[in-house]
């Protein structure tokens, strides 16, 4: 059955690698419509859903993102159209040389083929993905999660009527409706048919994947990003990012996890930085000498600096030089963003040079690392792995090259 | 041991992101250097490798490949002198713009981190690896082949030496000298310490890197490359091509395998192209069309078409319209090099855009898919995968992206 799945979709990357941006647009704009006018009944699956969901105890943050409403159906259709606005990258061509024998060789961009999507109980992943992918000329299989079924199964049909309505094989998106462990370990390994794996989701899905996939893999998510607050940092811009990376959002990627705090300012701004966090709500974990300054600052494990918490809880750790924190933060970070806050030419330069993630800041909260912020429009996750993609990743990271050669009959020495 | 040598690899890594390119270059050329005046002692560990290959009866092909010579020390020495002259992409800023909320967003050209390369009894590749992974700022794990433990270890520990005489990290280059296959499948879970692993090798080797690894694989080489003669093919130009694709070297990823002739040409083109490879005493194994025609041809089975032979043997067939010659190699293809011989617009236009391979030709050799060939000086191998990179890989390929973000106290609304 997957392999006949896999079948299908390599079949129909085929054809949609020679779709042009109209015909592409044109049905991403159909698919949009016919949401909107199937709204009913996708929220009735979507109520099955929710009522299983409770049923199992799911928590309410949870069941919160699992739910599909007017409004929300509103902003997928929106967010399909802002896909048709996007520039399509595909069919460019990125360079064009002559050799010495004559050889005319040019790279182009073409679509990757067929991607698959692992992810967890969001519906509106289920068309944010296909409307990228579909963008990009790919063919998308998704599997998602268990809980999320039935309003897939319900979205997955709705858009398969509008490709067709289009003349467009309903094969560009095809849904794994069998939501076994053992399947999706079983389509983890479809590398004939699958180009690329994209897991979408916490950290335990991502690790899941990573470990079992013999597909390609980009490994998005998990952030433990740190700020740095230099010993030449402005408090006056330290304390607000502080607060926006760590508290705007909780439970996003891109919020501050893990303060590091030069020797030099902590006396001064541990304790400002201390009641903010605590005026807010936010329990500080910092290692002795942050616990020295301040009071109400509760003793760190070893685990706390490895934590990605997503929650009011920030790590705190005082550093007695410029070095140690690059070091510090290169051997905690999960590689996705950090931030230094500092008036130091020097020190930004080297900082923005010597940690190795996929998003450096200076003077500026974490809270941006997203392609929306970037001006990339729309994205399909964000890679913190170094191959292929790296930080917000768009339409692009969603397209591969090839070598195209004109030749005269030329032959190898 | 692993893990340990892993970490001083990731350690070395952190500091190479930081050397300039004339300190690279230097200390490439003091490595050329180093080996000239070690080629002695480097050849007596080679004659040990090539008595117990001998011993083993390996074949001679391949003791052709393990054997060092003085002549192939200046080939090495020859090829670390054209890295260094190779243009540096590090550091280079992709694209830097100005959000609306005056974020600077620049996109930096990095190096991956540690590298890890996997391959089998070739001495030269311990070097090539080596000076290319160096000139790009990346540390280098080296799993070499056991038949070459002796020439390896002698290799790197001169390299290590050359590297200390440039007060740069010896930990640049590591070989683990456990040649076991259990430490390599260790190896190949080593995420934490390696950022990228690449399989050198044949399909064997490429598949269990594949099959195992947990690390980023660029999988590399394996070519089942076709030649398809159009009906509007100029023979003129297909016999010598095909004869050099075939014939003018046996054992390489690009030469061509498997044929395909429209039948509107192919009772005039099959004899002729079936005499030439008689002549050169290449056996054509065809369907049953293709044994029709010419009394010569051998009848192929399934499993013909899918086989790269790297051998005097080519398979086949006749087919009845464009369509199904791009099916058939799109089926068959391992996606590394393609070609067609036609003097028709439409039909090369369409052959370029619907095969699915790294590198489409029009009437020319698929030997040329080779970084020496497209002019990126040199290649650390040919990527038949679409993440990444695809195609020959030149030193770009060993270079990875992050964003560097220029604030001013910037907060997310």
């Amino acid at each position: 059955m997957l392999i006949d799945l896999g079948k299908r979709a390599k079949k129909a990357s085929r054809t949609m690698a020679t779709l042009g941006t109209t015909e592409k647009n044109n049905a991403l704009l159909k698919v949009s419509d016919y949401l909107i006018a199937n709204a009913d009944m996708i929220i009735k699956a979507n109520d099955i859903d929710i009522e299983n969901a409770k049923a199992n105890n799911m928590s309410e943050s949870l069941l919160d993102r699992l739910k599909l409403t007017k409004q929300r159906f509103d902003d997928i259709a929106e967010g399909i159209r802002q896909v048709v606005s996007l520039e399509d990258p595909i069919g460019e061509v990125l360079s064009m040389k002559e050799r010495p024998n004559g050889l005319l060789i040019g790279q182009k961009r073409v679509p990757i083929g067929v991607i698959g999507i692992i992810y967890e109980s969001r519906p509106n992943v289920t068309v944010d993905a296909f409307s990228l992918c579909f963008k990009t000329g790919n063919a998308v299989v998704l599997r998602g999660g268990s809980d999320c079924i039935n309003s897939n199964i319900a979205l997955v049909k709705v858009i398969k009527e509008a490709l067709v309505a289009c003349d467009i094989d309903p094969d560009a998106i095809n849904l794994i409706e069998n939501t076994d462990r053992e399947i999706a370990k079983q389509f983890m390994h479809l590398n004939q048919y699958i180009d690329l794996l994209i897991p979408r989701g916490g950290a335990g899905l991502i690790k899941t994947v990573v470990e079992n996939a013999t597909i390609p893999v980009i490994e998005t998510g998990t952030g433990n990003c740190h700020i740095f607050v230099d010993e030449y940092a402005d408090l006056d811009k330290a304390l607000p990012i502080i607060k926006n990376a760590k508290l705007q959002r909780l439970g996003v990627c891109n919020a501050c996890e893990s303060l590091v705090i030069h020797k030099n300012i902590a006396n001064k701004a541990l304790p400002m930085i201390a009641k903010m966090l605590s005026d807010n709500d936010c329990e500080i974990r910092g290692d002795e000498a942050a616990c020295k300054i301040d009071g109400s600052i509760v003793k760190a494990t070893e685990e706390d600096f490895a934590t990605e918490y997503l929650a009011k809880i920030i790590s705190a750790k005082v550093v007695d030089s410029f070095d140690e924190a690059v070091a510090h933060i290169n051997n905690y970070s999960t590689g996705h963003s950090e931030a230094i806050i500092t008036e130091n030419y020097s020190n930004a330069q080297k900082f923005l040079n010597e940690i190795d993630s996929a998003c450096v800041y200076v003077n500026a909260s974490t809270r941006f690392t997203d392609g929306f912020m970037f001006g990339f429009g729309a994205e399909i996750g964000i890679s913190t792995q170094k191959l292929h993609a790296r930080g917000p990743m768009g339409l692009l990271a969603l397209t591969s090259t090839k070598y195209i050669i004109y030749g005269n009959g030329q032959i190898r020495e």
